[in-house]
Order: C-alpha cells, then structure tokens, then sequence
C-alpha cells in the first residue's frame, strides 16, 4: 500500500525483521506504522478504484478458494479484505492489525454482520498467536515501487508460519518494472536545487557581514543535503504512458508462495530498454509494479486478476508511479538502447526505505557508444 | 526554536524526562530529534533575524557575562550560540548537540578558528559530562508557544547539573502571552472539514454500491478524526497586528533561574481580556511568547535584551504565533470583556506536543452575559 513520505530517520535499525540486528518496535512505529492508524489515510486507499476492483474481482471471481476456508488477512486495515473474504464463503477470518486501526476494523466488521466469522487480533503478524494454519493468506502489501515499507517480509513470516501446506497467496506474484521517460520534473528540480543554493550563497554572506561568523564551510554538506533532497530521492508521479519514451523491462520478479526474505533483501538487475520516443529526451526513469492473483499450481484461480500500477489514463493507483531523475536529461532517438544496471538495498538507518545505484550505458542507434553515467537514489 | 510540524505518534510515552514513565531514546529520536539534524533546517532558524539580532545583542551587549568565563551552549545546532559566546571572549565554551548537527558545528567552529575555545560534544544534555560547573548556560530551547517539544526540560536538568550557584541564565526569563484574534483561517477550514465530510459521504455510498460493504458505522470517528486535524489542531500563522481585537494577556511567567520540570508540566491559567476591535467578529486566540535576557540578581545585565514573537508587521520570526480557532466565530464588539481559563498538558502519547482545555466567559458591554465555551486543543 502507498503511504505518505515518512521522513528519514536514523536511530532505527535494520532488524532480524528487516534483515539485520534488531528493528526497535517503538521506532519502527513513530517511523512508519502510525499513519496505517488514521481513517483517512486509509479511506485514501479504500478510494482507489483499481486497487479495490482487483482485490474483490480476485476474491469473488474465485470463491472456491475461499468457501469453506480459513483466511489470514495480513496488515487489515480497515478490515475490507477480511469482509470480503466472508462474503466470499470464508468459515473463518483472521484479520491481524499492529495499529488502533484494528478497533475500526472490528466495529465495522460487526456492522456488517461478520463477527461471528472474522475475528481482529491487534498486533504485529510476527507476534501474535492464530489457533490454526489457514488455507489463504490475503494481504494488501505493496509499496511505492513494491517493494517500499518493507511490508512483504511480514507476508513471507506469516506464510512460514501460518500457511498449510496446500495454502493459497493473494497475491501470487509480484513484478517490478522500469522503463525511460522524459518529465518536466526534472527541470523543476533542478530550478528547486539551484534556487536553494542561490539563496544560500546569500545567507552565507549575510551572516558573514551582519553576524561575524564564516558558513562557506558549510558549502559543501548543504549543497550534498540539497542535492539529495531535490535531485537524488525519488519523486510520486503519475505518469501519462506518452511520458514513457522507450519500452518496459521486469526488474524483479517475486514468487509469493516461495520467496524468501533474502530474496528481496537487495534487488539486482540487468535491464535492456530500446528508445521508441523519436527525438526526445531522456529525463530518467519510471518504476512501478504490478501483481497477480493466480492461486498456486495444485490450486489455480478459475480467473487469473491483475492490478497493474504501470503509466495509465485512465487507470492510475494511489501508488502512482516512482520517478528517478536525470540531471542534466539526455537527448536520445528511436531506436537508441539502454543498458541499465540496477541495484537496491535497504536503508541502514531505515529498513523501509531504499537506496539504488542506477548506471546506464547508451547505444545510440548509429552505433555510437556514449560515455556510461552512474547515479545513487533515495527512495524515502 | 520552532520545528516542522512532527507527526502525532503513539509508541512513545512521557519520561522522567517529559514528567512521566521513561521516554523511548530511540522513539525520541524519529519524532523530535531528527528534523534537527538537516542543515536546511538550521539555515531556516540562523536566518531569523529578529532570532539571531536578539541572541547577538544580547550576548555582545553584555561581554562581561563572557569574558574569561566558561559556557555551556545546550543544543547547540550548527554552532552559533557557541561560537558568538566564543567571539565575545569566552574562556571556554562547551556545545552540546544531540544530533549529527554536530559534526558540521565541529567544522564551523575549527573553520572559525575558535577550536581551541569551543568543544563540541554530541550527546544529550542529560547524558553528557562536562569536566566543570559553568558561569554561563545558553540555549535557543523555545518553541511554539513557547514550550512546544519541551526541550525547557533538557535546559533545567543542565542547570541543575552544571551551573555555578553564580551562573546566569541566557535567557533568564520567559513569558507566554495570548489574545483574541480575528481570521479567515477558521472559515477555511471549517470548509475543508466539511469538505472532507461531503467527500465521506460519498465515499461510504460508493463503497456500499460498487462493494457491498456499508461503512456509516465509521462515520463518527472519521468525522472526530477529521475535527481533531481541521478544527482542534493549533495553526501556525504570522499574524498581523490588526488580527489582534483585544487586549494580550500573560498565561505564564517563567524565571529560567529557578524553574523547575512541575513549573511547566501543567500551564494552568485565568486570562481577562477586553475587546478593542469596534463590531468584530472573536475567531479565536493567538498564543505566541517572549523571552528576555536580564542576567541574575547579583550579576545583571548591563543592556537587557528583548525577543518577543508577538504579532509584527516588520519583525515576524519563524515561530509566527500559534491560532487556536473556534467554530463558529463569536460577534463581539469594543468593551466586551472576555474570562478566559486556560489549561495546556503534554499530550501522553508524545511528551513533546500539547494538549489544551479553553474554557470562555464573554460579558458584553451591555452586561449581557453569553454562554460560556470550553474547546479542546491540540499542539502538534
């Protein structure tokens, strides 16, 4: 699920969740949970329209996965997916919620008369206790570029944990994707950055004259502060597919019912997109996702949903799109092709957020190689 | 020093600091601290003049509280309080920084060559351990309101710690003041919490229709959720003096030289004030502060030194005043005489935000004596 930016943070760490020592609960909470607690962050969601249509076209164009049978719904929020699983013929629901929001969901599951079949336990998923293994795990995970907040390592523990071996992921599968676009983002940012900078030569002079104290020093951390925040941290941006300037390549793809931890613990890639924007500029690059609801091998969907997050008109997410700038643009034709190395990784003072190192080379399509460049994102 | 706005977070709780069971270092860290550490933010605070001007005056107005004397600067930032208390003839100076500010206040003070004066030490004021008692504390500690993020608290446990029973406090005093004002920030929002009503109601038929799942049971706490945020959430402003339609009152009087951490747990107050403003409409209060720098008893200041945030036309600072709307606004006209009791606690979710009762009497010119009202409030 989106989230609103949460601000960087050290003091957290990297935890056995997160994939290093110890994330502090109460840190991990200021960090990242507490915005899950407002209803109307999580109207925001339950007012997407794509996201809602493909969970319930997924649970109710497949009741047979879920008549008669035991549903854990991880992260509920409001407790929509766990609702329509009863709906759907579930005989019993567990819907698990780490914030206060788990009393909403209770009340609102009792409104619609399903009490008697979902039960809304408070907690993390890695903590609490369920009488059974369930037949399906049903859980609405996905960040910015899928894999922001770290939210599916809680999946993969309550799959572990809590799956019979027969049991169903909804979702099954996860992709991400990134493709070359050109953005007027791009321009704005770097008139951010240099009008930042501008009116800190001013202050440094200012302060020399009226205060007798020298900041040039400072020059340098401020300027590296300013280029991170304005040039290097990825941006939301609903992208219109006329943005995307060359095709899409698959960054990553993720097995639900198999993946572990360590798989998307650091995200490698080798990606080959081809220009087919003519004459135009490369401004950088979009990255989103999408995933499927297919069942597992020994108990397919009867109708396999997608919800896709790529560049749509008419079809946008709450989740947008991640948007990766280049400065300055690239000027690029049909038919040049991209070389792109990417690589990301948890941040060390924040498991839920990213740091990538993105390095292209540029065939053009005359044949001619031009100079690689490399560059470090922040996903915040 | 006034702060963005943290976000409210439960997961903490109050400390021994903060008047209450053991505040979370780490929880501390992501909802206070953290915003500290950015050089923009700094830049924000040093580039306040009326901030800086008063700082200035007051320490090179009064060298003889510096001069081959030794001074302890708590929460030192970027180094300026320091590196003044250096330049005005400090003997030595220690500067202490929780965050990684510390390190660019290390770089300033050698760039400055003040090095061998000034040393910097990163850690908490409670933590930390100075090799001696000082003659001096220092400290820009006030925020909104003056005791919004509590960092008072860290400033008294210095004193208590290392002031010399001589020592000076800089600033020595500290007063909160409010007014009844007039604003068009109440019809605002007021529309954009009934705004965010109609858009709820809408929300709920749409999720009924297109997904079976009837939410009206969630209305109430969306609706006190979205009050709390719209209507009972303090708002920065910078208002103009015209804005004021009555007389300013003092809620709270502070001497830095002897207050303790129960001084400033509870701010409990009766405030009088009369209206000045001819057939106006009371939209609410505005609450801003002043400090001064008067030295001790036994060692003053020869030149005392003022900073007040009060509303100004041409000496706003970066704190603004703190507004505290009420819904609807109130016809009052010139001689109304307004019996305001005003009770400000720290929030127990988050030691460092405030949670306010305002109760009002308004006896009318006439004699007439409307119904009171008692709102809560929120600083966050």
């Amino acid at each position: 699920m989106g989230s609103c930016r949460n601000g960087v943070v050290s003091g957290g760490s990297n935890g056995e969740i997160g994939g290093g020592p110890t994330v502090d609960k109460g840190v991990d909470f200021a960090n990242y949970f507490c915005t899950y607690a407002f209803l109307y962050h999580q109207k925001e969601m339950l007012s997407d329209r794509v996201r809602m249509d493909a969970y319930f076209n997924a649970i109710f164009e497949n009741k047979h996965h879920f008549q008669g049978k035991t549903v854990l719904d991880v992260g509920t929020g409001s407790g929509i997916l766990a609702i329509w699983s009863a709906q759907a013929g579930a005989k019993k629901v567990y819907a698990v919620e780490a914030t206060k929001m788990s009393e909403h969901a209770r009340t609102l599951i009792k409104a619609n008369n399903l009490d008697h079949v979902v039960e809304v336990i408070e907690g993390s998923i890695e903590d609490v206790s369920l009488p059974e293994k369930v037949d399906v795990i049903i859980s609405e995970w996905m960040g910015y570029f899928l894999l922001r907040e770290s939210m599916f390592d809680s999946v993969i523990c309550a799959r572990d944990r809590w799956l019979k071996p027969t049991g169903v992921m909804y979702p099954s599968h996860a992709r991400m994707w990134m493709a070359p676009i050109r953005s007027s983002l791009g321009d704005q940012k770097r008139n951010d950055y240099e009008g930042s900078m501008d009116e800190w030569y001013r202050f440094v002079q200012d302060t020399k004259t009226s205060y007798g104290v020298n900041m040039s020093v400072l020059t340098k951390p401020f300027s590296e502060e300013q280029k991170k925040y304005y040039l290097q941290t990825s941006l939301w941006s609903n992208l219109h597919p006329h943005q995307v300037i060359g095709t899409a390549a698959i960054v990553k793809e993720i097995d639900c019912s198999t993946a572990t931890v360590n798989d998307v613990l650091e995200v490698r890639s080798n990606l080959l997109s081809s220009i087919t924007g003519e004459r135009t500029r490369l401004c950088g690059f979009g990255g989103w996702f999408d995933v499927h609801f297919r069942g597992s091998k020994v108990d397919p969907a009867q109708k396999e949903i997608e919800l896709t997050t790529a560049p749509s008109m008419d079809d946008s997410t709450h989740w947008g799109q991640q948007v990766f700038l280049l400065h300055p643009p690239i000027h690029v034709s049909e038919g040049d092709d991209l070389n792109v190395s990417f690589s990301m990784n948890r941040s060390k003072e924040n498991h839920r957020l990213m740091e990538i190192e993105l390095s292209c080379d540029i065939r053009q399509s005359s044949g001619n190689i031009l100079p690689p460049f490399s560059n470090r994102f922040y996903i915040e």
